[in-house]
């Protein structure tokens, strides 16, 4: 059996916990968070960075590959993780939520959902048969079922799209052939507590290795979010790995590993970093800034990262300023670096029974942006969509 | 005295000779390859993969480092090396051929030259003592005078030229202070042997540390560039270092290697990595083209380079496409890797007394660009120079 997911350690006063997800391509100490590789590349960043850096599980996305260069040719030439030299876990998500958010047009049946490439405006068709073929050539280790990905506010709509997300898992399972990857099924509902809780109910009846929550955190009021994850995990089995998709704020890791998640992917620091944003214990800081053109100390003094050990905030808003390809690779290092970093005390501080203490340690000084600004950057961050 | 050059092998059959340049900051092996660091930065590339890939000489442009951060800047925060965190020798020019080819507008006289800045159009004065005071300001190992660059072609307009590119040299050495760095002369004359011989007679009589040769290889038919160089180099000392400013094709550092040239630096590599031409000791290979698509094998079976012991041409080609970062970091490191190994065959071949050999077996298999293309490619150069 190439899969296998032991819980090593319960926090005391939560439901964060400790975990270790044994792969084909390697063993992922959870919670863990998953830098994305949207093109069979973390943006700026060598395979051997990403080992440098103790990346783990890296996401890559099937709707992207498909469409460029083609899974038919990753597969010839031995897979995704030849392909991009990245010898350690990937998952792959099953190009929906792409699909509903990105592609230009879009028909959607009880068959699956007819899309035209953000490329070259080309139509092509994904049913959950297909997106399973997809990433079965893709070889990735932890594979997603086709969903389909609603506005998360509507009660009707969100009602309507479990029942055809329900009916996709059934048929991505029953499409699934590879032993050497994990298909995991995803909850959607919305912010609607009672669907969510169907939707995980229905799920795990079908006995899948683990669950990936999607649909949230999309741009619902944040007071929504939460209670709609609780509902969702009460519902799955302790037991399997729980992935909460495209989310990975520090801040956002922090409310949901406390309610028991495992698995964070998101571009959150790859595409901060290559705007100028850079992260540290108390908040971002824009390198762009004036204030930094003379400033001779690193992004954060003790951060033990590449560019922090070697570089001025000086230097970097020049690069940054100067368009240098240089920047936006430091940049992308040091944040993250810090998202691994900050990963890794999640687990040490729930191993020592501490989480609760670590996350008030960790907001007391570290400032999100205000819930207006993380507004006007995810609208932003969806206009732009790649 | 922290500079010397000693010769330490001479080929039997030609001008070509291997050197140690020994610098503040390291000691250079001759003939040498400098790729350039424009803005501070070896495009994609970080001081620590230089440092991995054995570069020993990096150049920088004083004129965008003027305009961008400012010298002062870079000097506040402990000068060039500790700001680009290179602590290898450098090289910077002295402005002069960027206001010439690059700033977009400009008053010429004996005082200086006047130009508008390229990124917000301010106005500017360079004198040969403010060059001086610019490169001081860098701490840059290699500096270079202040020289009028006209076009190679026209006789009367290089022989003025060269009168007021004598008199900079004088007071360019005139104003010269800093004992840790060694001031060049620039001989010019465009392609006339006279000229040539005359200013390469004039700068030795000024006793420079070492002379660089300006404004050949900018466009004229190559039949003119060889013998302007040889005249020039009859005319120098035996004992100095050469400099052929921003030649860097591998069958161009032939030719001049062969009559004695020690310094070479340009964009070749890095710029045409960017457009996806790797080289190969066939010639270029354009990594964008589809017969690319499935190619499993690298860039060039047996090279050791990071990019080829690790991805496939199919690989390289899909990140090109695609726009990602990683493609031009991977092809720019294959691409200097390529010629820093032909510096230092060059330099092999020298010390077996067999660089003809070795030329003549290069260039059997190696296929440059025609003289067509090669024009075509430099007039691209031109407009689009950074």
């Amino acid at each position: 059996m190439p899969f296998a997911f032991e819980i090593t350690a319960q926090d005391a006063k939560s439901a964060a916990r400790v975990g270790r997800l044994v792969t084909p391509h390697g063993t992922v100490e959870t919670p863990v968070f998953a830098p994305v590789g949207t093109q069979a590349t973390v943006k700026t960043l060598s395979p051997q960075e990403l080992r440098d850096l103790g990346v783990t599980l890296v996401l890559c996305n099937t709707y992207h590959l498909y469409l460029r260069p083609g899974v038919e040719v990753i597969a010839r030439l031995g897979g995704l993780h030849r392909f991009m030299a990245w010898d350690g876990p990937i998952l792959t998500d099953s190009g929906g939520f792409q699909v509903f958010s990105l592609a230009q047009f879009r028909k959607l049946t009880d068959e699956g959902v007819v899309f035209r490439s953000h490329i070259d405006g080309s139509e092509h068709l994904f049913t959950p048969e297909k997106a399973v073929y997809l990433q079965e050539q893709l070889g990735s280790d932890i594979a997603m079922c086709l969903d389909e990905c609603p506005e998360p506010l509507d009660r009707e709509v969100n009602l309507r799209a479990l029942e055809r997300t329900h009916a996709w898992a059934v048929r991505c399972r029953e499409a699934h052939t590879r032993p050497d990857q994990a298909l995991f099924g995803i909850v959607q509902g919305g912010v609607f507590s009672d669907l969510r809780a169907a939707s995980a109910r229905f799920l795990a009846g079908l006995d899948f290795p683990g669950y990936a929550i999607g649909g949230l955190s999309v741009g619902e009021p944040k007071a929504l979010t939460w209670p709609a994850l609780e509902a969702a995990i009460d519902h799955l089995p302790a037991d399997k790995p729980r992935y909460l998709m495209g989310v990975g704020t520090p801040e956002d890791i922090l409310e949901a590993v406390e309610r028991g998640v495992d698995i964070f992917d998101c571009v959150f620091p790859t595409r901060t970093a290559r705007n100028g944003a850079l992260l540290t214990r108390r908040g971002r800081l824009n390198i762009r800034n004036a204030c930094f053109a003379d400033d001779p100390r690193p992004i954060e003094e003790g951060c033990t990262c590449y560019t922090c050990r070697t570089f001025s905030r000086a230097y970097l808003r020049h690069l940054m300023r100067a368009g240098e390809v240089l920047g936006l690779r430091l940049a992308t290092l040091h944040n993250v670096h810090f998202l691994l970093r900050f990963a890794e005390e999640v687990r040490q501080a729930i191993r020592e029974g501490a989480f609760l203490q670590f996350k008030e340690a960790f907001l007391a000084t570290y400032e999100p942006p205000s819930e207006e600004r993380r507004l006007e950057n995810l609208q932003a961050r969806l206009r732009r969509r790649t």
